[in-house]
């Protein structure tokens, strides 16, 4: 498969103008009681979500809006990666995962359905499985390796107690892409793959992530990773070298076919000490100069497993290799939990205002707010903007309500575009709009042609 | 909300090239026993799904690009009319369906879940109770409305003898849309919003769609249309006068604001006689002139309800009118299902050999053999139209493989792009390729250049 890597299988929305008094944006006056953490507070008074039952939420306009950038975001990296998309059902029968000992292992986590003949079947919490079964009925030989089958798909874990809104609910979205090659050396550049595609993901999202390496759990596995965002809020505590903060990204123009290439990223990225609690070793952390040290709160957003034949071997998923002899598939997993990332980035990215999107995932790139409605200068100005700013490609979501400038100004920080533009009778007068910052606050009083030119440059 | 007609919320893969030889493609040689119809046979022989268990299917590559296609067309569509986006979840509560008292009636179809806590939930089939307690959450006056909410969602209904692949699964795709007007009036508007969009999207996916009147069946309400396709393969006996066939398609710059012109598209399309088995009556149907008498197969593709106060009613849906008192909302609710949608298509498109797509949903626009891979000749001239065609903006499947022109001959027919380009060494001699057309077999030997352009024209 050769991707040309400027191209992307999907593109998220582009050029939309929303005018905000169709628009349908829910926004909460009070802090809903039930929500402990910021990102989860957030998603609710901003109308990014709604709970629909204990861990299981719809996703409104402005919340599917950021939930599809993010998945464009990952999908492109996946190609990039050589990874090729398919799409698994929800529901799983029973039998495939008593083939690999985990129907009876997995516990309450797993939600157990019986259909109207009485069959066991389950809602997948994870696709292992299922695209073994896949695998063995397709591949025939190691003329049909590598391959990396990933697909976007609703899971479902029946966590005893969810909280903290999408950062663990019941029912989540999940990236997961499985990859399955002759040997074990391929696996490994199979693993790199997916390690430098994660590199890249996180950067492109607008995040710091830092592989650490982890304990493999349920999947099982001998080499495992997580990657961690550093955020004040996070769930657990981590530990690592400052330089990872510093390290470079891979470029998008980088071989994925080049072995040496991806190994060296992987050396370069596991070079310095980096420890989640459960693996923390104090000892070695000590050992780094005190200044250097980083003790931080962490998310995890990213988790990828190599686990050699522990799926092809009870599957039987063998295929003759050049040698003419049959040999076991090694396998990988790669996960990242779209629903998931929206709540990582608020927790990383908000201020008592609300929330502050990184520019490549902000549902709307710029809040446009026409401070007096019904005034034919600022509605015409405004109008001008939002046409000029839409036709170089900007998200824009136009506020034409008929509110007080106060009310205006809390939806626009609540929401968290990247750019406010405010234009008012009173520096329209004098020919100005005001451009705000949404991050630093930072405002400026500018022409609308310069106001469209600072955003666009 | 003001959306520019000519831009899309969604934009489907555009100009990937994918090479076969690592592209993950299991065609089948053998026609599956278990599948009675053209297109279940065709899509697991083609490699578009794999059953997963009865009713329920793994879309593999090829298979995701159509679905990918089809939604696509579908939300731009559904943004035209004026409807938002949303996503709600596949679980819901049972509670919610009590409030209905559709918990009860709705019957084995519906997938019924105990979690561990023992709370009865359900795997949707189908969203008005959910997304009428989105608006009863936060739809506070006339002011909010006209409202429509659309998702593009798994459902499961516990169909008890699943057939025909997509064309009737348990698990299947289905973008359901809701609309919510302060009274019966504006409900109809809505009703023709939507009424006029799936005329625009049915045409855009290249059939030719027919509204019938229809039972309003567990949905309820008094006004409803089916959309039938006519294929000989089709499901059941439709009647309808043949006029229709030729009627206009409401254009992409029709004007959804305005109420009268959608009035009369609802209108000139529901002037003459169409009728499924259901609801025919013969002695209307033979009143029309003989050779104006279409009796054919048919399958419905979409499904259009208005049911007044149904839901409303029981939610205690009601907001204050411009009237000042408290108005029980009118809704309506609008569905098409993608994953059944790609198995009608191949039922209206194919022959012996394979599937016949519609450009619009093709997969790849263009299959192009290279007859004789490793011949320096044949190999730059198939990687120089690659090239130029990805340019263009087409998407190329290159048949890279080192397997016999009458294999790669088979794997075109079989998967259907609208476009072949045979690239052998000896029309190359002759500075030829040969370009076919898949739905009428037509050849032409072109140099490289006019076969781009042939195929660009």
């Amino acid at each position: 498969m050769q991707i040309d890597s400027t191209l992307t299988p999907f593109v998220p929305p582009v050029r939309t103008a929303m005018r905000l008094s169709r628009y349908f944006l829910p926004n909460l006056r009070e802090t809903p009681k039930e929500a402990e953490i910021a990102s989860h507070r957030l998603m609710l008074r901003a109308g990014l979500i709604r709970q629909q039952s204990a861990g299981i939420y719809s996703w409104l306009p402005l919340g599917l809006r950021v939930l599809n950038k993010i998945t464009a975001i990952i999908r492109e990296e996946q190609v990039r990666a050589g990874a090729q998309e398919i799409l698994m059902p929800t529901i799983q029968p029973a039998d495939l995962w008593r083939e690999s000992g985990r129907y009876d292992a997995y516990g309450k986590e797993m939600l157990r359905i019986r259909d109207r003949h009485d069959r066991e079947m389950l809602y997948g919490p994870t696709n292992e499985e299922m695209v073994t079964d896949i695998a063995r009925a397709y591949v025939r030989s190691y003329k049909d390796l590598p391959l990396n089958l990933y697909h976007i798909q609703w899971k479902f874990r029946d966590e005893i107690r969810p909280r903290f809104g999408t950062m663990r609910s019941r029912e989540f979205l999940m990236k997961d892409a499985y990859s399955f090659d002759i040997d074990a050396e391929e696996a490994r550049h199979s693993y790199n793959r997916m390690f430098t595609a994660y590199l890249r993901t996180f950067s492109r999202l607008g995040l710091k992530a830092i592989p650490m390496q982890a304990d493999t759990g349920p999947i099982g596995g001998d080499l495992s990773h997580e990657f961690i965002i550093l955020a004040s809020t996070g769930e657990s505590e981590v530990f690592c070298h400052q330089d990872f903060l510093d390290f470079p990204i891979p470029a998008a123009d980088t071989d994925f076919e080049d072995k040496e290439a991806l190994q060296a990223i992987f050396d370069r990225w596991t070079s310095l000490y980096a420890a989640t609690s459960e693996k923390h070793d104090p000892a070695t952390f000590e050992a780094i100069a005190p200044a250097k040290q980083v003790s931080a709160r962490g998310i995890e957003v990213g988790h990828i497993f190599y686990f050699g034949t522990k799926y092809s071997e009870p599957f039987g998923l063998s295929v003759a290799g050049s040698d003419g002899r049959d040999h076991l598939l090694h396998m990988g997993s790669y996960g990242i939990g779209p629903s998931r990332l929206v709540a990582a980035l608020i927790e990383a990215n908000h201020d008592e205002a609300g929330i502050i999107w990184p520019d490549p995932v902000a549902p709307f790139h710029v809040s446009l707010l026409n401070l007096k409605v019904g005034d034919e200068a600022t509605d015409v100005a405004a109008r001008r903007i939002e046409t000029a700013l839409t036709a170089r490609g900007f998200d824009v979501l136009y506020d034409d309500r008929d509110e007080r400038p106060g009310a205006k100004f809390a939806t626009a920080d609540l929401i968290g575009s990247p750019w406010q533009v405010l234009v008012g009778p009173k520096s329209l007068a004098e020919g100005k709009v005001e451009v705000k910052r949404r991050a630093t606050g930072e405002r400026e009083l500018l022409s609308v042609e310069d106001a469209v030119e600072r955003i666009a440059s």
